[in-house]
């Protein structure tokens, strides 16, 4: 099989932590542009970027990073998108395709819409993968495969642009969601914001104890805290930009999430041991169906590895 | 090397679930017993242990399992041993000790302890190590490797037998603790039964929306959800009677997540972002210092292999 025309001659990539630089491995696996620019201001993380090989050109300017590039993608935490948008808005090409990976989607609307040039398609994106490590040498090709990338095109968004945008996410291995930008941060105030704050929380809680050494916390932690802290260790900037930006929608979730967990507390309080078999039965077949539906491993413990083998 | 003397010439495990089998795996690899003798009341899951092939013998009755035993290890749901222990104490051996694996130690004290029989050591006990799967062939040889078993011995306990059943739990591969009762009860109310009780409770919110369907929640689990989903598919009985037996250091572990997620609402109501930012830090050290203590994986993703692969 020949080589397939890439499907951009350039990509540019506003920021390379974790999903900037996957973008970037997963683009080279399938060559889907001739030339991936990275725009990294700080020196010290554009020599980490430079280590890891991910990109053709990067640049501590905006200008040559947009320059000439059919697809443009944010891939900062969210709170620097309303500094980032006028000062590359400029510098867009024509016909040029502006999106971002950001896990709010009203926000980007607000912060980055207004600036767009006439003649750019602005099609905000997400896509729904990650891991808790962060930086530019946290990324990798595979990162995408199987996981849904989330699309929010305003309304009256030239739909072979959209097209176009999709078939740059499936060959990053993901499948495409075209949703309401509201109806996307309600969903995922429910299924990441909301399970983030409170894996935070109860890392915070466990941390402040002054019955239970934090030694004990770290010992005995195979037995659930562990699961936890791997999201509560996810990026702090990333994530005090998602709350600071879904405050709606978070609070919404997070005030249910409190009403059931009063009355859990109270069924606890009053020894209620059908209601808590009932919920305990309920909540097995959620984690059957994501299994079924290839969004998790089947593997007791997520595959961990038994200690001492397999870290990295 | 010479095959080493086993440590003891029977041991009755009442109950072969995940870690009653564990522990029939575990030892038959360090070979600590002659024989392991398994209670497996209802005929169903005795033919699955009969197939999962870690017992010498495998008894529907009491007396039989325990008979000549130097050691009887309670592994069933706690709620079940109150009515266990006036069945077996009159069959124990004279010398023999009597331990369990549950995950709430003051329990054991006051629905076992009163059954003991004069001569036999009496030694609660709690391997700190599991997986969300359960019953008799989701057991495995390494499970305890690495993990810390707690030891719970009542004041008085003959010194050389506590030592004895430590030194069968290190031929398990698990370090051993002996902690007072009371305490080890409050460090897993935070360690592990508070995480998953509110494990449990996202999980049935997320199950409960009208906002958002459960198959949005499903395919968008990737992004944080998944990861709770898996403590929350963990078995339900066993779980129940956990919450049911310790319910004081529960609650107390839990109004303080209560307290602690008021004021996390609060700062994302008032848009605090140096306060989240600051407790999003705080919660990435514990994680390292979690992963250095050898009690997780240091692979991104808990080292979960891409989707289509690895599964079992």
């Amino acid at each position: 099989m020949s080589e397939p025309k890439p499907m951009f001659k350039k990509i540019a990539l506003i920021g390379v932590g974790l999903i900037g630089s996957s973008i970037a491995h997963a683009a080279r696996r399938k060559h889907l542009a001739e030339h991936i620019a990275g725009y990294v201001p700080r020196a010290e993380t554009r020599a980490r970027a430079e280590a890891a090989c991910f990109a053709d050109s990067l640049h501590a300017d905006l200008a040559p990073t947009v320059a000439n590039a059919g697809l443009v993608i944010l891939a900062t935490p969210i709170g620097a998108y309303a500094a980032l948008a006028p000062q590359l808005a400029p510098h867009l090409m024509k016909g040029a395709i502006l999106s971002d990976v950001g896990s709010v989607k009203t926000v980007v609307i607000r912060d980055v819409g207004p600036h767009v040039p006439e003649g750019v398609h602005f099609i905000p994106g997400h896509p729904v993968a990650g891991t808790e490590q962060s930086g530019p040498d946290a990324g990798f090709a595979e990162l995408f495969d199987g996981r849904w990338c989330i699309l929010t095109p305003p309304p009256g968004t030239d739909a072979s642009a959209v097209e176009r945008l999709a078939a740059f996410w499936r060959g990053c291995g993901s499948d495409v969601e075209i949703m309401e930008p509201k109806h996307h941060d309600l969903v995922l105030a429910i299924t990441s914001h909301v399970p983030h704050l409170i894996a935070y929380n109860i890392v915070g809680t466990a941390a402040d104890l002054e019955t239970v050494t934090q030694s004990e916390v770290i010992k005995y932690s195979a037995s659930g805290f562990r699961d936890f802290t791997r999201i509560a260790a996810s990026d702090p900037t990333m994530w005090r930009d998602i709350f600071l930006n879904n405050r709606e929608a978070v609070l919404e979730m997070l005030g249910r999430f409190n009403e059931d967990l009063a009355a859990l507390q109270r069924a606890v309080r009053w020894g209620d041991g059908d209601a808590l078999f009932n919920l305990f039965t309920r909540t097995r077949a959620i984690r059957r169906s994501i299994v079924q539906a290839g969004q998790d491993t089947a593997a007791p413990n997520f595959g961990r590895l038994p200690p001492g083998t397999g870290k990295t």
